[in-house]
């Protein structure tokens, strides 16, 4: 909604930082970008991230640029590695002392304090984390809207300027985000439980297959798939993210190792008919897994999802699976999420069509008068 | 591939005795059912399951009846809770005294110790275990092809007849599953790190969830909704899984055990420069994760998937995601996977057609000459 162009400096041009700039870019701004890797800038820029940075930036750069030079950004977004986004967000506001400055890093409470320390001035500091982290990183990667309808936690410091947190709080809606706006220890504790939890656990679950036998390992269903599929994530970057939310990180594995120590002390003694209760910690913990898991919000933000799988049987060529669709469309109803399951060995799968309570009776009779095989 | 009608008795009519019981009445087989409860018996009898057994067993049933008696089984399916299995499967070698046994306990250690302990007849048991546990219970959710295309392990005893190996095995095969065979202490390690590793660890993550704040619960993303989705499972089923192959799973966790204290102590000392090393132990967890993950197999029980990703915008209105699986199937592509990604409070998401490398350009291409937002 800017009525003049905003001129947006982009400082590393990994995933996170060429998909803001196309996307920046689509919006009008005027992106300029950077990148202690001549390579990854012309990359940035040949996918359309904005134009490369005229200006020398070095990492010394303690010598300021006056901020009425025409060129000189009005915002400048940290997109380098965490361990050295600190670093990068403090010779930035050093370096354009009229700028707002605002990173992407997936931890705040370690960036800001490091800031904090570096004596830069944190009134036109605004941390900023776009939750669009995938399995995957770098600008081959990139696209424009990989922040499109994702949160993004705008995380002001106490002494944040308003106009620089309406600057940064417009240029990520602008970029797609779902803006949300928390202090860094509330952000940090969040994500540690909501994000590296998952990842190391998914991490630790996977690393006990490296030793199973082939025929032990041919077993596994969805269960397993679904629990280590991010398990795939670049160790390089997790590294540096679980070291910079150590603290938030070790409280929420403690309690975990907690639970865990319970568990394996209760299948130690289970076969002991003296050591009476053990059942009832082993209860505890799948019925507490089940009061957490259902207040995981639906799709779209909205409560948890209330959906009921109609189930039908697919044949694996092309074609067939949107034939099916086809015919969910046509009876009216609308598909609000879909598992494909595979069978081992078979030429179908299972697709389990999740829909509102309601729909379920119509949709399986509309499938089935179209000759569909709908599982009860 | 029977010639005669086989008569097969199903104690325990709740998903998997009810499923078994229409999946093996379709294939012909003489099914008759039996189950405490004289409802489940009805419902399963209802859904197709097969008719209610004449005679009384009681728990007692100590008294042999005639072999040759024209009703009596050949074949007695034990599908009753895994805590009750092994007591029903010693009952059923000493009520039919020709009769194969075979029963579908998810943990087959225990259930066999008992059986042995109770001094039944071992040649004639064959222990089974069809892997299609789902996160749901109970005969309403039963259905004939619940076991197509999936494991199922069978178990022969050290000296199982080879006739009663190929009786459960033909049966399994009659039911849909894929059968492989292992003996008991393969099976229960096998299935301790395939399926209840992963199973306590969604747990113990949704777990962490209860006292999260709304907030911190809006930014969960697809990978805590992917690690924690069998969470949901039910308790009680789970206790007793658990509890009977608590050997077997307590090794497990205590390997996970070790690695998360690890990676706990790493984060304690990570923010002290003196302590060296702390990052690699970070970066080793997330790399062992990488290395196990990869070893999991792909659809159809083939090897590990080496799909890519083509990914389209969807609009979320009835018939859209039909249309787009039209356009994949009108290029000649198969969809080897799909996932679904939707946005926060927006009115699209993502689809993630998975498709073999050599195919994603020609199915961009195609999809955009459509009109299709692609993403790169």
């Amino acid at each position: 909604m800017s009525i003049v162009t905003t001129r947006v400096l982009i400082r590393g041009t990994g995933l996170i930082g060429t998909s803001l700039g196309i996307a920046l870019s689509r919006k009008g701004y005027a992106v300029s970008l950077s990148d202690p890797s001549p390579t990854a800038e012309q990359l940035a820029r040949d996918l359309g991230a904005g134009r490369i940075a005229v200006e020398q930036l070095g990492e010394s750069g303690d010598q300021a640029r006056p901020g009425d030079h025409p060129d000189a950004p009005e915002l400048v977004v940290v997109a380098a590695p965490p361990d050295v986004a600190a670093a990068v967000v403090a010779d930035s506001l050093t370096c354009w002392p009229t700028a707002v400055v605002t990173d992407v890093a997936s931890v705040k409470g370690a960036v800001l304090a490091a800031v904090e320390t570096a004596g830069a001035d944190l009134t036109r500091y605004v941390g900023g984390h776009p939750m669009a982290g995938r399995e995957r990183t770098g600008a081959g990667h990139a696209r424009g809207d990989l922040f499109e309808g994702r949160a993004w936690v705008i995380v002001p410091t106490e002494v944040s300027r308003p106009e620089a947190v309406r600057a940064v709080t417009r240029m990520a809606q602008d970029a797609g985000g779902a803006v949300s706006v928390m202090d860094a220890l509330a952000h940090d504790e969040a994500v540690a439980a909501i994000s590296h939890l998952p990842q190391v656990a998914a991490s630790l679950v996977a690393s006990q297959l490296r030793s199973l036998e082939d025929r032990a390992l041919s077993l596994a269903g969805q269960g397993m798939r679904d629990v280590t599929r991010i398990a795939a994530s670049d160790p390089r970057l997790w590294t540096q993210i679980l070291a910079g939310n150590a603290a938030a990180v070790r409280q929420v594995l403690s309690r975990v190792q907690e639970d865990l120590g319970r568990v394996v002390e209760a299948l130690d003694e289970v076969a002991d008919p003296e050591a009476e209760g053990q059942l009832a910690v082993l209860n505890q913990a799948i019925t507490d897994g089940n009061l957490g898991v259902a207040r995981i919000p639906g799709k779209h933000g909205a409560g948890p999802a209330a959906y009921r799988p109609v189930t039908a049987v697919v044949p694996d060529t092309p074609g067939e699976l949107a034939r099916l669709l086809t015919a969910v469309g046509a009876a009216g109803v609308n598909l609000e999420d879909l598992r494909l399951d595979h069978g081992i060995g078979q030429p179908f799968g299972l697709a389990e069509i999740m829909v509102v309570p309601s729909a379920v009776e119509h949709l399986q009779q509309a499938l089935r008068d179209q000759g569909w095989r709908v599982l009860d």
